[in-house]
């Protein structure tokens, strides 16, 4: 997977069951198992936490994501086996 | 459903006749129980309560809240199984 | 009616020819009763009014309130019937 | 009329050469007699004025308004002829 | 076109090669000879000038209005031919 | 090319290769010579540059802007041919 | 490809695997390894670092930035290669 190109879709295939970093419109950081997304980035986390300012962590349960709110998402995966 | 995938729409179908609580933009928490929702990610609650910062609630009665202004929507069943 | 799901659209169906609360974005509260909608949840509203912070009312007249602008419909018929 | 279901494009048709009141984004307030609309909710008012917070008018002439910017439209004609 | 309905597509095809004012979000108006538009009311305008607010104008050359920022076109035509 | 009309589209073919002025949400003006576009209105433009308030510009390489984001695009070409 | 239009989507397929620059709305600058992109310009990142104000970097990790965030890409190859 070195070169290939990786799309968006694909990015998040990848990132099922795994934790991923989501940052949302208005600054909030939350924190989640990826359970599932859909064409509009629409994303179910599992365990999610709300990343506080401070380092904390808040929980919020299992919750679905509305695409439109998301700015980015930071899959950790690839950098874990090494590969930039 | 352990490790299956969950997408968003999915969890939305687990969550029928379930409490949910839908944070809205500008902040606003609301507490109802999930009768229906479509495509738009539009949201039927009946017993719809707004969550107040202090902790209290405000009663709404039965809601249509527009997909539009949904940023996410914790669904407590799964964890209420013991699953993440 | 009382198991069954209630789609937003069955549920603004449901609330024609009653007294509807819409909040709109920006906070106002509008009150009047359902005539009509369509598929962007653009909806009509007959002796339209807006609920001042007071409590008091300030009539409008018969409105088209565009769906964009719509953050939630209270819509009171199912908890006057006892259902929740 | 009276018990019929008005949808959101029948109340403009029904405006048409009336006059109406647009609430823009932003809050300004804008009255002209109803020209034209299209699916978007852009509408054409001729003898358009905007109302200002003071209760007098400015004048603007002919506008096409876009949909996109509009929150209400409020059309008299109903009330006028004693239905509500 | 007295009692003719005037759709703003209709408005926009009358009002070309003459002097519109477009208002844009955040309130600046241009004002420009309209020489072109598509279906997203994307505006072509040449000879275009900012109206300040003092009333001066500010020369921006010809230029292209991207639909999605305009509030409302004035178009002076239909008055001009005393049409109200 | 007198009296015939400019659809956006094509004022932005008539612009290809030359420099234009980009405004984006938010103020910034960027100028660039344009290399391309699509539907979306999304430019390509290489040399690009910043031009800040004090009239300086500030260098910012090959840029593709998304349309979304775009107020207006100022084209020169017309009136350097005397055209308006 | 000195003279040749670069419409947006091929300047994204020309800086595959190279470094790019994200300006995303509200101001941040995001770089890193462009991995993939879609038609709504999602794009993917791998070692992306976001710019801070006073020039130093904070680690990201791999993300997907959504494409509706997205204010401009600076893609830095073709200056590299003398063209402009």
């Amino acid at each position: 997977m070195a070169e290939a190109t990786l799309k968006p879709k694909e990015a998040l295939v990848w990132s099922l069951e795994n934790y991923v970093v989501v940052k949302i419109k208005g600054g909030k950081l939350i924190r989640g198992k990826l359970k599932g997304f859909d064409v509009h980035l629409n994303l179910t986390l599992s365990g999610a936490q709300q990343i506080l300012e401070d380092g904390q962590f808040k929980s919020l349960g299992d919750v679905i994501i509305r695409g439109d709110v998301v700015v980015f998402v930071v899959f950790p995966a690839l950098q874990y086996k090494g590969e930039q």
